[in-house]
């Protein structure tokens, strides 16, 4: 009989670990399940289906928050929250222009998150009740950084963020700075991008204790600020081997050329042992439900010669893949196989891919940091020494 | 009969896992090793006694990154590479400058230090091999952020680092921008002030998997860059479970007043419950030895009146304390009880004293982070789902 519910586990519980703490179990929660082996994921057991298709980034992020669905004031008190936090100070505009201009994107926005704390006098409290109050303003003001990050690094003028328009559009607004009168009922904000971005948004949102979500709770148990543990989190998501795949995605795909070339630069990776971006994960044995979820999407707005080509060649790649190594070894497209081609289709520059990521897994991350609070206990696992346990200072003329 | 060496431990491992993943273990180290029945500190098997009487900070430094004791030559390389690294890009300077005065000190050092990626292209590399270079001008770099940081918020004009200097003698040069003319021996910089400040690096360089250490290890497991590494600790490093409890024992002393009101003040504490800062430790239910090496150096620097009471106040609480709840619990001053005093001695302010503990521990965070790149694996604990396993999506009209 399948279960439909799972009870709270008490600490000690006894654990066998592998290298990278795999199999450690860091707290209960009630946040979100990732089941790899039935390809499940759920935020406060909702599917991430039933999510990406009625749902919007806004009432995601408060479900992931306050661990309901929203009735209709309080997701727009919490939308009112967002929209008047939107708004950057000049200071952190000036900083992200006055380094060099090929800093990496990631790195910018680690620093401006971490230098916001000094706007935010309310954010040194970190009291549970402050704290909630911080969170909604960071994951509002991680938008616009973003946006100014991605303008700023073009050589283009910054633009004000909106209140009249949703989190999506209103980034997507910032980042583009395009407004099509003729679609007024978009307030002229591309209706197709803004959609495809707020269901990025979802999907990216919460995963489990990923590297990224783990620092977070880390940096903030020692009760470091939102601003700092959230800047922390930022740097774990830069490394290649949490964000950044779906990048590396896409430089595949342009490598491969065409569909036809698939079987045979298959062939050659394998034996040279190369690993495949956009394929495997820790997590999941069975297909990624975000993979899905994107490549279903990918033919929405694949319209170009060069995008369809793309996508066609990923399409062929996962055949190929999955015959291979997918039923045998569960090894499937995961959510960065086919989010590259997305973003790419909706003309984004591909050093913005993993500021988006950051953009969405803040609500993950300010979520389980929250909810971590009350039974808040630093973090202090061990290293085994190994090795002599007195060693004589030798001075220097006896070296 | 005594062990005097200990084997690797093999993954996986049983544990036992209590809250805060106490008993968890992360992974093999050579590094440095603490006894806390013992209350024994080794940074690679040497007593941290030792260390303290006959090394200095650059030393100490080399034998925590390279396993060994330098010679001379090897010594002298690597205080040149430090040396050399000493400067910062004015735009750090200027971002410094454009944030507000009052940001914490700590926000401020980690905005600086992710920021710093984008002046060092080398960094986006993540070899072993550039990673030990980087690391070498990062912990160079790191204490001339932090003396800029601290000249900046007093209004004062930041000063050049000088290379003719030692690592603790050019921090105390930048900070205090004095130089002592009749004092040419040490090339104008105050000798007692640079010793204290050299055997407080020396102190503070290692101390195990503290959360700071863990959050360096976690996010640099994905393989970042070592900026944006380093930065998380320093954003672990400022929650006040971490670092900064010294500042909170000089209030608390100050609060007390003189030795005679002790007794009184210690009794309606406990009576209230409240946690004393400065004593205890999760590691250590014996004396911290750090604790007893900068308590004898108390003495030392004790030279006025108002340094003198704080140090006789002290002296008192730790009598009383361990009377009380040493022998019993395992409770003792650490390294925190007595450093505090030392750096007020020595004239510093308050707001730079976690940043001086960044300053010295970022030796320990890219020594273990270097050691653990060779068998890298990203960091994915697990946390326990428990609640419902699905919850339909209800639609906002039936909420």
């Amino acid at each position: 009989m399948e279960r439909d519910f799972v009870g709270k586990k008490e600490f000690p519980i006894k654990c066998e670990i592998g290298r990278g703490l795999e199999g450690a179990i860091v707290n209960n929660t009630q946040i979100g399940y990732v089941n790899g082996k039935e390809g499940r994921l759920c935020y406060r057991g909702i599917s991430i289906e039933d999510l990406a298709k009625y749902s919007s980034f806004e009432e995601t992020a408060y479900l992931l928050l306050f661990g309901k669905l929203p009735k209709r004031d309080e997701l727009n008190g919490f939308k009112e929250k967002l929209k008047v936090s939107r708004s950057i100070p000049q200071g952190i505009v000036e900083m992200i222009k006055i380094l060099p201009k090929d800093t990496h994107s990631m790195n910018l926005l680690m620093s401006a998150v971490a230098a916001l704390a000094g706007y935010d006098k309310e954010s040194q409290k970190v009291t549970l009740e402050s704290e909630k109050e911080v969170a909604i303003r960071i994951i509002s003001k991680i938008a616009t950084v973003t946006a100014a990050i991605s303008r700023i690094k073009k050589g283009k003028e910054v633009i004000e963020p909106r209140e009249d328009l949703s989190h999506a559009e209103n980034l997507v607004y910032m980042i583009t700075g395009e407004v099509d009168e003729s679609r007024p009922s978009l307030r002229g904000v591309d209706e197709e991008i803004s959609k495809a971005i707020d269901m990025a948004l979802i999907l990216h949102a919460d995963h489990g204790m990923s590297g990224s979500t783990f620092t977070c709770m880390v940096i903030h148990a020692s009760l470091s600020d939102f601003y700092a543990t959230i800047a922390g989190g930022i740097g774990s998501l830069k490394g290649p081997l949490h964000g950044g795949a779906n990048e590396r995605v896409i430089k595949m795909l342009q490598e491969i050329g065409t569909p036809s070339n698939v079987e045979e630069w298959y062939g050659r990776e394998r034996k040279l042992h190369h690993k495949i971006p956009g394929f495997g994960h820790r997590i999941y044995h069975a297909h990624d439900p975000r993979a899905r979820i994107f490549k279903e999407y990918c033919h929405r707005v694949a319209t170009t010669e060069e995008i369809k080509n793309l996508l066609a060649i990923a399409e062929r790649l996962e055949e190929v893949e999955i015959r291979e190594l997918g039923e045998k070894k569960g090894i499937f497209p995961n959510v960065d196989f086919y989010s590259g081609i997305v973003y790419k289709a909706l003309g984004l520059e591909t050093s913005l891919f993993t500021p988006l990521f950051a953009v969405s897994r803040v609500a993950g991350w300010t979520a389980r940091v929250l909810e971590y609070m009350p039974e808040n206990r630093i973090f202090r696992p061990r290293a085994e020494y190994y090795g002599p346990l007195k060693q004589e200072y030798i001075p220097m003329e006896k070296r």
